[in-house]
């Protein structure tokens, strides 16, 4: 079975997953803050830390394992909205994007893909997210798909109930502004087993689990 | 920084870690009720799984994530003793061992090494714990060396001081009898710090992370 997983998804106490306005200064729109707790070097596992082994980076670790292509929105990819601009952007992370597959970014704006040596590729797709679900899920040869973010996309994709792992990390801040995670999904947890675990950082690591017993 | 690291150390509630007479019928010596809650498929991360992603498969997993050898105790190898008999004992593991790296049989009798196709290899060292970890470092290559078990080999190396990275799994059952893992150990807590979580199955982890601070 292929899985549509969702991970890492930081959510502030009063359910804000980013802030409002992206900018190239301020990737998540000025809700940084929710960066804070997270150890981004652990996604690929506890290779080579100096540092202590914990829950919170054994359940970040999950990230990689066992997943063969991304999708994105826009939003997570740049700040730059309308036609592409020819500024040789790629992406916030340089040249070592961490993703090491392809992923695949929604876009109404079509542009040519970009390779890197890592194994990373980036493909601009302008599609739904069902199709490019489909797209996604022919790029992983037989691994999972990671729904990268923003938000919406993660709303959008939970509506048409497409996603069948989701890992929330609530923080304990408290935002006041910035793009939701829960409108639209009322009665969401009736279609998912979900457990949770509080860890010695003050983070609570929810793990909704898709309940397959109820699907059709 | 290297590190020397247990992991999936099942304990029963009053304190044993395995039964006291391994046979060819009982590995772990008649406590194969420790293993009831160990979901072996998860060592080499999620990939593939057709069942939830929960708390305790993500610290299972964590197993293997950046080792480079392991030590075992011969007890964990295989339940003879003695000069090793021809009877082409290759470990409980048949031909695809889940290794996949070097691994250091601690034993008086001398025999030849065994390699197998995936990776694994077993090496036969009449050496102490301290000889053995040294060796397995070299053949790690940078990477950590696990202590495989059983608990008295896990033991050895807690006395000697030799163990950086500890996760012990409590599990609520009662064995009454078999292999104490706490005995020589008093005061241990204090060259460590501990954080644990309770998940959902009823199964308490322990991540012991050397306090390297109070190292001299």
């Amino acid at each position: 079975m292929v899985r549509t997983r969702v991970h890492n998804l930081l959510v502030s106490a009063d359910g804000y997953a980013a802030g409002e306005h992206v900018t190239l200064e301020e990737p998540i729109g000025g809700a940084a803050a929710l960066l804070r707790s997270f150890d981004g070097r652990v996604i690929h596992g506890v290779h080579g830390m100096d540092d202590p082994v914990t829950v919170d980076r054994a359940l970040f670790s999950l990230w990689g394992q066992g997943v063969g292509a991304e999708i994105m929105g826009r939003r997570k990819y740049g700040p730059q909205s309308g036609e592409w601009p020819d500024d040789g952007w790629k992406g916030w992370w340089g040249d070592e994007p961490p993703f090491l597959t392809p992923v695949f970014i929604l876009t109404h704006h079509a542009r040519a893909s970009i390779e890197f040596d890592n194994g990373t590729s980036f493909h601009f797709v302008d599609a739904s997210p069902e199709e490019a679900l489909r797209l996604a899920q022919e790029a992983a040869g037989g691994a999972d798909v990671r729904i990268g973010g923003g938000p919406s996309t993660v709303g959008q994709l939970l509506e048409a109930d497409l996603v069948d792992f989701l890992h929330i990390v609530i923080t304990p801040i408290v935002l006041g502004a910035g793009v939701r995670i829960w409108d639209h999904l009322a009665g969401l947890e009736q279609r998912f087993s979900i457990e949770y675990v509080s860890t010695a950082s003050g983070l609570t690591h929810q793990l909704w689990n898709r309940d397959r017993a109820r699907q059709g």
